[in-house]
This record gives structure tokens, C-alpha cells and sequence, in this order.
């Protein structure tokens, strides 16, 4: 079953920024929120800034901030301000309502997890702190994704790590978070998908034990192919392996196309692409195309 | 449906010493080996000692000498040299026979799980290289579980997070563990069983993501009780919370019976206790009591 795609963003819409995760440094955000603004209107709280152990405010607080972004006929889209950890708390009482514009990565994965659950494309894009370090590139590839029934242009020049192509709706996200859906109705319905996985500060027996999780889950029987973010800050000192040769050997033992290395994730830049929205990867040639876009 | 208690050990007794996970300090082994030795005969090949990468040799040698060890009716027990990571890695392919005795904890949280999941009490205590730091009491107490129809003596002395009662058979082991089986056909059924959980190394919200994976895939609906073990390394530097607290807001919010602070884990004592078999968790009073032995 086709995944809905949200109405096109139009410059001017009103749009929600929340922060369902952890709390974030203002000055990035800042820098972040300027580019939002310069294209849309930006709508959020002083509780945005609120900040509880590791979380940005309270699971009320931020509860309240997300179903509101979705619930609010007015707002167009939500973004997120920042990842951490904190989003995964919500779910259990995430209220879905009409298809709505839904941007971030990272600790949001549990929310494309359950937006893709729920039958509805999202963007895995950065967030409003690491928005602001973008080249002009990622953030015109951004508005171009929220507001064109185009599909995107391909990601080119990535490693071949499994030969070999792959079509399905792309799915997934950050690695540890989406593991973290595993056995339960969170987990977004990977069966002919074309699985999306980064991941930040993971060493790598860690990022083993995470792929081992997803092979005995059976998320690899039926799967089409896998695309390999950015490995952002994954290495084990004084090792004599590294993230991506862990990677690899994993890749290998599922047989499916793979390609490494795209700019998505942690890294530099981090290209937007559209969660639920069919792809082409070609393993052989290193390139992702988009055969949907994400919104209608 | 109880879980089948294996055949008690006795003094002299031929046991299989396996590394599934991580390769370890020889030294640390040599003196946990020689506690076991000085009571059953301990036979392992010099693969033992092999490593590959963060491993204990590769998937196929670590995989032939857990089979080995589970199927050879020669030996009485399997003991593990040490945790780290790996032994998941070996489930898909993991045969077990007959009721065999098998101990440790940490990393092969992963073989008991599947033990439980097959229907079959396990022995959740010291590994070898943690064995010979472990005080005499901790030794007694592990060949006495080993060797003994009767049940242990009770835990004594836990913090009171949630009161209350709870019977059931004890489960789990490591949080980090037992999480990635969530959604495998080697979690435990924890359905009216004890949970018992310990962890190493791990910060605040890193437990905190772990926990509510275990409350998103439903295990607390149906649970009984809850038994905190030791959370040894687990605090966020220059925080202003600790994982005691985070673990027991995230433990009143199940409102099962709960106490913390059991000598269970990767602290200076790890007092063994048996997986599989009942319990009686008095939370109230800090009190775990074993209803049934390991053995039968």
C-alpha cells in the first residue's frame, strides 16, 4: 500500500517548530529557525526552551507541543528543533491526525517510525540545530522537497557495498532509534522497503548488535535494500577495524543491494530525503533516485 | 508453564568452558578457572583464547564450541569466560539439546533468553574472568545452586522503589541485552514473571530509551514485579540526576512491585540466582525469596 503524501508546503504557510526530544543550545537553533523564517512562519513557545534531565521538558510538555503540531488545522508542517532522546517517550499517546509535513532525523525517527506505521510520508531532514551549519544545497533541497510534486533529484557517488538494485519505499532512520521500534506497532513496515540507517557516536560492536537485532527480527527477509547514511564519530580507538568494515561484513550477509556513504545523517551535510516515498537504489552505481515526491 | 530445572551438578563433574562473546584477559580467566576447576573438570580448547575483532573468534568457531558444548551428554554444566558482546550473534543458530546447566550473565543474556524461550532454567551469575574476584560467599553460593534441590537462600537488604508482592519465575538479566530481543523469537515470556535487570557502562537516557522500549513492546502489561540489580558506570558526568532516579521514575510509571539494589550484575559482588525458576519479590521489604532450585 502506497504511504499518503502531506499537501506541498507554499512559502508563507505557518508552520510548528517543536522539540519532542532533548534540549538543545539556543544559538544554533537560532541560526537554524533564521533560514525556517526567511520561507515560512515559524510558530512555537517559550516551553520549547524548557529543559528536564536530558529531555526538553517534561513528557506533558512536550506531549502536548507535538499533538497540538499535528492537530492544529493552520499549521502546515512541524519541525523539530533538535535530536538527543525523548521523542520514543511520546508515542504511546502521539495523536496522528490529517497527513501533515513532518521534518527531522535522528531521535524523530520513532516519529517517522510511527507516522510510516501510519501509512504517511515524512521528511528525514536535518533539524533546526543543525540546519543552520548547512551548505545553501541541503537547505534549498529542504523547501524544495516540502513544496514540489516533483521528485527530488538522485544522491550520486556512493560506495558499492552490495551490487545489485533495489525499489520500495524508503523507510527508517537512525539506527539505534529505529531498533528501538522493534516489537512494536511503532516499527514502520519495512517488507519491500529500501531500509535508511545512520547513526552518531556508536562504537562499532554496538552498531553490530544493533543490525543483529534487525536480522533476528526478520527485518532483512523481504526487505529490497539497504542505504547507508553517514557513520558519524563510530570508530573504537586503538582498533585495528573500523565502523564501515563492520558495516560491510553485516551488509554482505543479507545478499541485498547496498550502497554506503551517502550524505544523510550526522555528517557535514545532511541531504533531505522523503521517508515512505518510493525509491531506485542502484547499488552497482552508487546512486539513489526518487521516483515520488514527498508531498502532493 | 514452569520452566524444566536441568540435573543437579555434583563435585567432579565434567563442564564445557565456552566464549560466545568477547575476548578477555587471560590472567582474570586463569583465576576464575582455577575456582571452577577446584571443584569439576573443566575442558576447553585452546580456541578459547582466539579473537576477531571485538569477538572470541568468528560467528563459526564461537558457534561450534556453544553447540558443542550444549550437545556432548559427557558434559553436566557450560560456563561462560566473559561477556562483552557476540553471543547474539549466534541465536539463529544455536542448538539446544537436553536440559543443560548453563551460567553467566551480561552478554550471554542473549543464551538465556533463548534457554527461557525454549523452556529451560539457566544460572544468571559470575562469568569466569569476574568469578575469582568474586568473595567466597558468591562461590558457595554459585555450587550450591548448582548442586542443590533445594532453593537458595533470599536476597536481603534491597531499596523499596515500588511496594508490593510479586510471585513468578525470575527473567532477564541485562537491560542492553534483553531489549534486542524484543521482537525475536528468543525473548523470554515474560507474561507474570519476575524481571530482572542490571546493566553496565550505560548513561541515564540511554537506560531510559531501553526501558520504554520495554514499555512500548508491552512487557510491564502482565508483568508481576521487578528486580534491579546492579547499574554499575551508569551515571551521566556533571549531571544533576542519576540513573537511581531515572530508573525509579521510569519503574513507579509501570506500578508493579519493585526493589533496587540487589548485589546482582557487573558490581563487586554478582550473587548468582536462578533464571527460570519462581520467585517471591517482596518489595515492600527488600526481599527476594527463591521459591524453587535452579536444579532438579
Amino acid at each position: 500500500m502506497p504511504f499518503v503524501a502531506p499537501p506541498a508546503l507554499r512559502s508563507g504557510d505557518p508552520v510548528a517548530i517543536v522539540a519532542p526530544s532533548g534540549p538543545f543550545d539556543r544559538e544554533a537553533f537560532e541560526a537554524g529557525l533564521a533560514l525556517v523564517q526567511r520561507r515560512y512562519t515559524a510558530r512555537f513557545t517559550d516551553g520549547l526552551f524548557t529543559r528536564h534531565r536530558y529531555l526538553a521538558g517534561d513528557d506533558a510538555r512536550r506531549a502536548a507541543e507535538l499533538n497540538q503540531a499535528f492537530a492544529d488545522p493552520e499549521l502546515k508542517a512541524v519541525f523539530t528543533a533538535r535530536g538527543g532522546y525523548g521523542s520514543m517517550r511520546l508515542l504511546a499517546g502521539l495523536k496522528l491526525g490529517a497527513p501533515r509535513l513532518f521534518v527531522g532525523f535522528s531521535d524523530v525517527t520513532a516519529v517517522h517510525g510511527a507516522l510510516q506505521a501510519h501509512g504517511v510520508r515524512s521528511l528525514h531532514g536535518p533539524v533546526l540545530t543543525q540546519l543552520g551549519r548547512q551548505p545553501p544545497g541541503a537547505v534549498d533541497r529542504l523547501f524544495g522537497l516540502l513544496e514540489s510534486t516533483a521528485p527530488a533529484a538522485p544522491l550520486l557517488n556512493a560506495r558499492t557495498v552490495v551490487p545489485g538494485v533495489a525499489e520500495g519505499p524508503l523507510l527508517g532512520g537512525n539506527l539505534s532509534v529505529l531498533t528501538r521500534l522493534l516489537g512494536t506497532r511503532f516499527m514502520p513496515p519495512t517488507r519491500g522497503a529500501v531500509l535508511l540507517l545512520e547513526d552518531v557516536g556508536e562504537r562499532p560492536y554496538r552498531l553490530d548488535r544493533m543490525w543483529t537485532h534487525l536480522a533476528l527480527a526478520g527485518v532483512f527477509e523481504g526487505l529490497a535494500g539497504i542505504v547507508l547514511g553517514d557513520f558519524t564519530g563510530c570508530e573504537e580507538r586503538e582498533a585495528d577495524y573500523g565502523s564501515a568494515e563492520v558495516l560491510r561484513s553485516l551488509a554482505q550477509q543479507t545478499g541485498l543491494p547496498c550502497a554506503a556513504g551517502f550524505a544523510i545523517g550526522h555528517g557535514t551535510v545532511n541531504l533531505p530525503v522523503p521517508l515512505g516515498a518510493r525509491v531506485r537504489l542502484d547499488a552497482t552505481a552508487g546512486r539513489l533516485e526518487f521516483l515520488e515526491a514527498l508531498v502532493g
